[in-house]
């Protein structure tokens, strides 16, 4: 028997995580066993981090703000196998923010899954804001805490 | 003065292509220079012929024909860098098919510019088709000949 | 003041890997911000954990043995940035084993750095071995555990 | 009957180029089909020019020189499979040069072939040189021609 508690990832759902995207994949994604390789799930959590912080913050991210996030811990644990030809659709939510670092954690859905279906990946996505020049470790621009804000809405709630 | 020729590929325009299709990009294809990595255009291009013809013919293109497409040769010229947060919209046109080959064109265009503004890069893509066992050259599947039919518009037309 | 417990994994040296090797990069490994993407640690662990198996074992490892194995969890933390033109040096050593998995932890070193100098990264990589046909959890096969052998000396030793 | 002019790629041998390295593969370059991705190629030429210039020219080629690459144009005729496991060699000779632009061909051998073996690839690079700030055409910095020079050797000589 399986025995799933609030924090195992398996228990995920989409309504779980207040933004939601269709992360699209790519042929060369499929390795030797026909299934997505394990390598792309980061670079589709990298794309979906960056791309919401881009779009919501207005300015160039790179070099716009009082300073950039850099990636100090990413994990990921699979369930399910991703193909290519059905775009995975990806969940997005904060869980905790201090005051240089943000933890995110992106759910990994199939697109045309049932809804209440657990998630084919979970996986966790850790920046800390460091300054242009210093590179050491800065407050988090007030407009990256604005863009974090929906994304902090209480599953539990 | 910048003369060009009906076959300089600087010249192609979206109306070139009988299909379009937004083809996204990923944060980690910007590489130092801040553009988009020349590499990246090649994974864009076999993503879009490999995504058309899978849609298009109905089966797992891999397994489901009496052959499989292999890549011959490839080449791309860059005209104008991509970056992160605009997606391309990628024409695909068949330029040509023979007994057991067809050659592909791409253009790459940036979302949101002009119509009438020439292509970011043009590509250029040939697959030849292969027995599953005998990886030796056979003739286009029949459904793939019909997949290519909507891609063989007649730019002069 | 920071400190380091045994288990924290900045307390790592390369004398802690039974196996060491040089695994290099890619120009376009780099990302905006001039320093190795966070992704590509996980390709590099990878192809370290498969391309050790695959030179031990003897046979291709996708098709040669009693089951295969999928990747079920990865992670990873960055302690200092890699960059291209100098060749990390990765140590691999086995965390774990179980009936059906293997644990392995993957320490990132930069080449030439001295001798007792901190990881740059260290990652975590399981695998589970499943059957050829049903992808469902088999034993580790016998010639895998032969090749996890040498790299579960006791670091404590 | 086959037959193969001095122009045909097919023709080349690793003695045609006046530089030869190894430049490994990752596990993940393997694609659907078990063989590695005509994308992969790029990423490794990318690698290995640049690579190249990086060690000849001794100061940092995206910011210490008068100008850096950008490409303009890339291609590959793919003749046999690379597959992981078996590292390619690849033979790298400068095709061509001007004022702003480096044509540099790339070989790639199968590791182990017999050394009168034709290629598995041949591809083309071609670089132009901008400026930093302008993006525009510059010479090619004097440091850069001298990395060249050794690559340049004749051919037919």
């Amino acid at each position: 028997m399986t025995t799933t508690t609030r924090d195992d990832p398996r228990s995920r759902r989409r309504s779980d995580y207040p933004v939601l995207r269709p992360v699209p994949l790519r042929w060369g994604d499929v390795d030797t066993y026909g299934h997505v390789n394990n390598v792309v799930h980061y670079a589709l959590m990298d794309t979906l981090v960056n791309g919401w912080m881009s779009e919501q913050v207005g300015v160039d991210i790179r070099t716009g703000l009082s300073g950039f996030g850099v990636v100090v811990e990413t994990g990921c644990r699979y369930f399910r196998e991703l193909h290519f030809g059905r775009t995975p659709v990806l969940g997005l939510r904060v869980e905790q923010t201090s005051r240089s670092s943000v933890i995110y954690e992106v759910g990994f859905f199939v697109d045309g899954a049932a809804a209440d279906e657990g998630p084919a990946a979970v996986g966790r996505f850790v920046h800390v804001y460091v300054g242009h020049d210093t590179r050491r470790p800065v407050e988090v621009p007030d407009q990256v805490r604005g863009a974090l804000r929906p994304l902090q809405a209480d599953r539990e709630g």
